[in-house]
């Protein structure tokens, strides 16, 4: 045992980088779980500032500081939007914080949690509770391991009146490239009901790298039959160093026809309060910068065919 | 000269560390220009995915990929809310981005720099043509190397309809310390015109740094007198890694009752088209998180005698 | 849960920055244990090429790559040394290893090893077997939790034929800056025996830091009537990115007047055999650089009054 | 211009991955000089502690703190083993440096340099004084733009006195790949004088990565009847973070027969003195640890048709 010397910027960290501009250096004070599944391997780390925190393949997913931000982000816009939503899809949402920001609505008499990883959600149970907080015992929740296009293409048609897909980004290789094409969201589209709606978490929503929300946003708009209102929106989620994007696709209700009093009413009715989408700040989530529009009509539609690639 | 092996991940970088909780290591392609001046050092570099990005004390400033962002944000607002902007003053702004978002509006007849490191403008006047676009060389401008905060108590009264200020944050023992203090801000309010606008800069907006920002409007909260109008907002600015907040006090006009056609009319009166802050989504930069909210309510009043201390 | 992009680069890494003019990224495969005792924090981790690794307050200790040349160093040159080592003990050396290098000595009917963490060396002997072998159940291993001076001091004169000093540098404030100084090499002296043999680890003996084991090495040569003879050697120890620094100070036998025959006739009697200081190679070892001798020239007497500083 | 916060930890850095297991990342202070050849990128940057620093493909080459350590080890030891070198080739050396260690010794008549790089060489004669010391105007020198295997193919038998191999490593695609195989070190052979003394940097010298050290090792020891001498040997070069090592082959003449006395007079008599190559210390460079013996047994020869691959 010998001493080294010049302590000073030591320390645990975890990097990860995005695009070839920068590369984050995440402080980590502690690690508190540790392991790799078939599908993924993880970290629980307590961080300075952010809390404890998930990575997954070293890629930072959701700390205490703003899960809610981002989980709010994923489900109250397209949960609110619905006039009376009894019937939930979660497509993914590994930590399970989906799925409870989904049971907060009172009207929701069953929701189905399709997500692939068993052994991470075994592993969420224990170690997430701030973010499940144990809504997989609630007994209108069933959770399932399997396929989530594979799910959505065997459902009765009209089954859902809501589906969130809190889904990994579609990687070339990764288990959901076929979860962000034209094909995939025509079952989505046959799966719920008249009036469903429909949103899942698009990717970045900066001027780094926007082309994965303005694919799948162009490919939205190509479907207008099924899914006449499409909206794109974003959250301000500090734990990724960026605003975080998602779309909302509806077969009738339009977020911009509620305005706060609407909001505030259908939440109180339903007995909950939102910390992040409240009725005063959710419609301004709305409103896309002009680079995002600019890349939307640049994007490229896509299909099972010719799926998301990430170069841009 | 020997080869040394395994270059991957290898390469140029300039490090910054944002709280306790992360630095990032920008990508540098290429050093253009390095120097220091009397107050600060400089780096312009080319990176990756910004392109040509000035760096002040290893500090990342602003970017090719997005300056728009930030400097629209800076100045479009408070000059779109002045029904008639004929003497603007701009304090700090060394890009002189500032400056020229200034001038772009027709209406301006005399506009005010005033910023200490002459050297620094020096060389930005040669090397950051494209974000000043030679408008230190516009008629209308006069550059002053002095203090910004004895100017503005220097000013006769009145004599400012907009006064934009650029300057670095309440750093202890920076130059800038006192320019965000209740007492500044009132001589800023005895400069101003009667319908006079005032901005600036006021720091980070997200949850890991929000202390600067809610204290500063808290400031101005306590002078509703001179100022009745303070209205917080944010742009999305990328290269910071989050969204950054600015404040606009006004002494009457206030930015919230202009609708998009107001605002575009306005514009194209005075001869400008913005690429951030257009008509549709200039409105929506207003609407703060509920988590600023709620930092400004337990914010301080900043005072000469007790200005802001970076500790939270 | 979301997918980030650009995996490139990303992982687990503890930085540990040598002096201003390096950092270094270890990288991470996996945290196997962590915690922190009364005196400082520890991660033992596997790491790729280096294998199982300890880590102290962030700083790297050892690792399964070449624990064999830091702990042979540190004891095998002392021990072969002396002609008839029996009662040996061992300052500090918290990994266990230290004590086993001595253990392996045939002649050795007595070793003490006094380290003042006790909580480091519970932790060290579930976890780190491959350091020390078990041999804390040597029954001619005692085990004593103290301060090492303080045990030197008390202890009888004559006791020991051989002091190991495998203790953390001094720095200030730390645990062990009065281990290296004049007073405490004289107790050191006065608790050996007439042919004893006293060795410690010195520091980093390249050309970025070589002040410590300079200062340590100029100590020493002010006392030739207790030490008459005292010779500095270092080992390559890859961990540590650095030859590192260890001074035999002897009040008889001289290492340089063993032969390869000799060293080996010795290691052989006394049942073990060496894997890095073999008998053709120990000689070699104590050859220290030109850059080395010429900083021991300029190197500063330690005294309990002005004991090292690590500003050079 | 907007201020960010927090700014330890902050600066210039150039990241140097080495294996897999750890990255260096060496602090800049300032970059001097940047530009890419048609062969290589590369900085001259201001580092703290390491003085002034070469850089090439973002690897560490040499730094003002010990450049002396690497080009002394590089061509001293083959100077003074041979007992009268008038006649000296460099294959590459870029900085100059080697051509000048050879040159300082009296007996040189004639020293060709063969390096590729034109350009990087056109700008070292202009920012690398501190290493070449104007030695390209030596009468003595002739320097030529050429790949340095042809050079030493076309060269006549028995030109050189001794060969000074001062080249990138054998990487897979890069230029001096067929400078490390069984052929072209017949090649060598042929074109040195009877006595002749060559010797190549040969990589690092330590535990993480000594295959390419034991490969070449291993192919010169195929080939006694050429050079019936072959001793490895090693140089500390703090700059590199490791032992680096070196490989001296000759037709006769055999370093470890030297004694001091007998460098010191060879030295004198030339006219030199070294810094870290002196006759004290030269003798022990040649003990090689034992980690490299045992690589050296399971080495490879390297052929043109099997030439040397990074992966181990």
């Amino acid at each position: 045992m010998s001493d080294r010397l010049f302590s000073q910027s030591t320390g645990m960290f975890i990097a990860e980088t995005h695009t070839d501009a920068v590369t984050w250096l995440f402080s980590v004070d502690k690690f508190l779980v540790e392991g790799r599944t078939k599908y993924q391997q993880y970290q629980i780390v307590e961080m300075p500032t952010f809390g404890k925190t998930l990575f997954l393949d070293y890629k930072i997913q959701s700390s205490l500081l703003d899960e809610y931000v981002y989980h709010e982000s994923m489900v109250q816009p397209a949960m609110v939007t619905h006039p009376n939503p009894r019937r939930v899809l979660v497509c993914g949402g590994g930590e399970g914080a989906t799925l409870w920001q989904a049971l907060r609505h009172g009207t929701v008499q069953e929701a189905h949690m399709v997500d692939l990883d068993e052994e991470l959600i075994q592993m969420v149970k224990v170690h997430m509770k701030e973010w499940h907080h144990d809504c997989f015992d609630d007994p209108r929740a069933t959770l399932v391991h399997q396929d989530a296009r594979k799910w959505v293409e065997d459902a009765a048609p009209g089954t859902y009146d809501v589906v969130l897909s809190d889904l990994p980004g579609p990687i070339e290789g990764g288990p959901a490239l076929y979860l962000y094409t034209k094909e995939y969201f025509e079952h989505v589209g046959r799966c719920l009901s008249d009036d469903g709606v429909f949103v899942l978490q698009a990717g970045a929503c900066n001027e780094t790298y926007p082309y994965c929300f303005a694919c799948i946003h162009k490919t939205l708009d190509t479907l207008r039959e099924t899914f006449p209102v499409v909206r794109g929106y974003y959250g301000l989620v500090t734990t990724f160093q960026m605003p975080w994007g998602f779309i909302l696709a509806s077969k009738g209700p339009d977020p911009l026809s509620l305005d706060p009093q609407e909001i505030a009413s259908r939440l109180t009715a339903r007995g909950l309060e939102n910390r992040y989408c409240t009725p005063r700040f959710m419609p301004s989530m709305f409103t896309l910068p002009e680079y995002m529009l600019r890349e939307i009509e640049k994007g490229r539609v896509l299909t099972d065919e010719e799926p998301f690639l990430w170069t841009a």
